[in-house]
């Protein structure tokens, strides 16, 4: 799935959201087509088709669509707000700019950056920043900024005030490559993006600190990871994708977590993939994966 | 995922096929809307947004739909004639009547069976029928009719003869679950219904007779297996699904074969459940499955 | 893996346990040799080769196992008292009993039935029993002996005398395959023999009632299934076997326990195997798996 | 499973293959013994206790194992020639000199040489050698010497003699990381060290070029990965490990290549590692893999 700027460009993706009803998906089909527009994927869920909530990802071509962008806008404010929907229309060649925040680890970060380069990601990443020095020649490598931002001591204030004037109108979403430090509220209520966190197990085992350990003395005979949005209640936000791999009682806390990096590289890489994509729907704690 | 009949009850499915076209899915989809019917799930796929096949499947639900019936599929005629399109509308409430041909094997049957008695396949089972009578006790203890028809020696038409006797009108799709006989090219000219086989290898590795015996000699470290529609070509007809198992060097042939019953009755159960919910379509020697 | 009773004549399986040391293995080794046996298979494992804890299964083939038995003991006893290791002979042609204990639910129980009959599982099993009635005419029409215990109301302890006195002398281990009730203390103290049970989530995610109610609500993108020795403390004794499968945000709570289903039999099944074939050994809460 | 040289200093692999018989494994362990080391892990295979060929992996650990390696080497000739027995004793302090053989793919070349250097390797890398340009400066900034050795026109004699004299005596065994170029008899006869090829289809099925057009062509659903040690016939060498992933009708081929390359560089860099501890034994056209 590789994203060639050409293969997207005139491409939108819209996203529906509401409560379910007749003559929904007729009237977004409608006009999509009088808006000369062609569906090229459609994807639809409703919990329940009599009076649930109603999710719907569109993504069709429109020669010219910069051109009739607000044109299309307009038409969906008229149609969709008698229905009650939340919408979202973006321009599928207008990739979303992404943070990375690192600490010493570069198996999540590094999958990331070559999966940018590799062009399967559909990103730009204006930076990288990290509270240690050891990832910066890695990351500049793939001519990618990196900046540090050291963080010790328990007041981490000021570090997220730095972190927050670097990102501050500069990115559409954060991701913790394995980013060792708790956010704070404040940080969070801040940012104004969504932030996505790999988590070192399959949540909800195992939740807070050291997983690989604790997955060894109760002794697990698979070990996973898990890729959410971050909230508040740590550990505890949506979760986008998860997996697993196999380990047996020959493996130490340190073969698990060896093995574990491997599972969160991919588990990670594959939740933002989705998220830059506008695959990712949030609902309550949930989240909608098309 | 079961299939409670009232939950079923006034679900219709509709498949739509043909060259893709713009205007396609707000045609359909205001159809279903002015036939007052509510989409439950859209699937759609194109192989090329620009003049490719456009495949289509969407389950709506309509109060009283029996009723109404023909006058939809009047409406699909007058509607989708212009456009060029293939279509099939089916009452999801009717199940589709599945006969099973089985030999001596009873893994792919039984597990065919019990689901169905659990209510996971929406369909009836209307009978079994082997070249041997082992498996005739099991298959009545599900209440399923059990007919004998003995195929020895080198000329099966006579066999085959009493097998199309007693299918005739009686079944919609056929499951061949480890019947060890060749089909002739006669009896799928005279059959009439899809006809589904479950092959013990991953195809194309080891076609043909004996594939655990092959993969053993060859050393492979996966073992598979291949559900698909039967078609003239031995091995060669549209896949349906596949999956795998790890296997190792200690293991036997004998030990490849049981551990491959698992993955063989898996297969052939997702096959059968998706074919019978109208999932699959056929196009070329391939299948879309949503 | 199917048993054949002639491929394990003359067959025992020894498992040795305790401080490492060096020329354990060398000992084990050269006794076998000079007790005229041959090794078919040796696994071992040292959490810590200097100064750890060693695991050792060994199957040897000896010819007229029977009559050497009480020989080999002996010398097991002189030879490994001296190591201060725990060691346990066993004859391999002699199956163990296993009774299962069921509910309404039959698919990890005829999966057990299934596989035994089949020679996939190395027991007899001379009883099921039931708290409920619905499983009777399945397990009988397997040849297996049926009993029904009643367990209604908050005190179980008379059910489970009832359960108690058949088990008696009459069983090796026990499964609970999805036995929808609390064992008590006292029980386990007075059956004296392994109680393997099947736990319906990736423990310790959602230990407790409702796992897939709960994993709904979790929004997770697997669920699992966990094989486990049962003790005091509930969900939390030694896992023997974990698997897992992929769901999505369409499937409701139910559809998740449909699901779940294959994954608890297939887990549960592979745990009894193990278990039966002496595969496991238990050390603290943990199992090492040979 | 990382490797640090002080957690492998004073080890040994031995691997002993050849007939089965009695008392072979007490001859080997009493040997071990008498040696003053002691065993950390043990592996052994036999196709059949009575007569058949019989497979042994031990590591040990030998205090002062280099000044004692001589005397081993000739404890082990004078106790195994009576056996009729193979061995091969290493010192696995010493890592094997890999060399790396690639075209202008990446993926399976970044993601050895990345784990590498993250330990998880006990390797060295002492060149990767390239038909092209492409990868230098990303194999450079590894810190490892690259080589470039133009292979243009029908003629490759001429380059397979530039590479022979580079790996001429460098080299424990060689790594064709989807090197595109086909290696003749001769370079194999000269090479001498065992060439590691990734194959990027789950052979048998999809022998020779462009396996993902074939696999899309064929309509498959899943989609793999081989990794053997290269013969001269073509594709058909011992298979050392395998894997495959899942993909759809909707994806292009090329969409399978890039789902395909995380297989491929994973299943590759599995064999390299199990090829590099001395886990994987050739006999006949398979492989043991402890």
């Amino acid at each position: 799935m590789t994203f060639h700027s050409d293969k997207l460009r005139d491409h939108a993706c819209l996203i529906v959201h509401g409560p379910d009803q007749p003559g929904l998906v007729a009237a977004v089909t409608a006009l999509i087509t009088r808006n000369k527009a062609n569906i090229v994927t459609l994807d639809q869920y409703s919990d329940n088709p009599e009076g649930g909530e109603f999710f719907q990802r569109v993504v069709f071509h429109r020669p010219e669509l910069s051109a009739a962008f607000p044109e299309i806008e307009a038409d969906l404010e008229k149609t969709l707000s008698p229905f009650g929907m939340e919408w979202r229309l973006t321009d599928q060649s207008i990739p979303k700019r992404m943070a990375i925040l690192a600490s010493t680890s570069d198996h999540c970060l590094l999958e990331l950056l070559w999966r940018h380069r590799r062009g399967e990601l559909p990103v730009t990443i204006p930076m990288v920043i990290s509270n240690h020095t050891r990832v910066a020649d890695d990351v500049r490598s793939f001519g990618i900024p990196f900046f540090h931002v050291p963080s010790q001591g328990p007041d981490k204030s000021e570090a997220e005030a730095r972190i927050l004037e670097l990102l501050k109108d500069n990115v559409d979403f954060v991701v913790l490559a394995r980013y060792m430090q708790i956010i704070s509220e404040d940080f969070l209520d801040e940012v104004g993006v969504p932030v996505i966190n790999i988590h070192h197990s399959f949540l909800p085992a195992f939740i807070g600190a050291a997983p690989y350990r604790k997955a060894k003395e109760r002794g697990v005979k698979l070990i996973g990871a898990t890729s959410h949005y971050v909230t508040k209640d740590l550990d505890e936000g949506p979760i986008i994708e998860q997996d697993v791999a196999r380990v047996d009682h020959a493996m130490s806390a340190a073969d698990l977590q060896a093995r574990g990096a491997y599972v969160e590289r991919a588990v990670l890489s594959r939740a933002v993939q989705w998220h830059a994509q506008d695959r990712v729907i949030r609902y309550g704690n949930q989240t909608i994966v098309f």
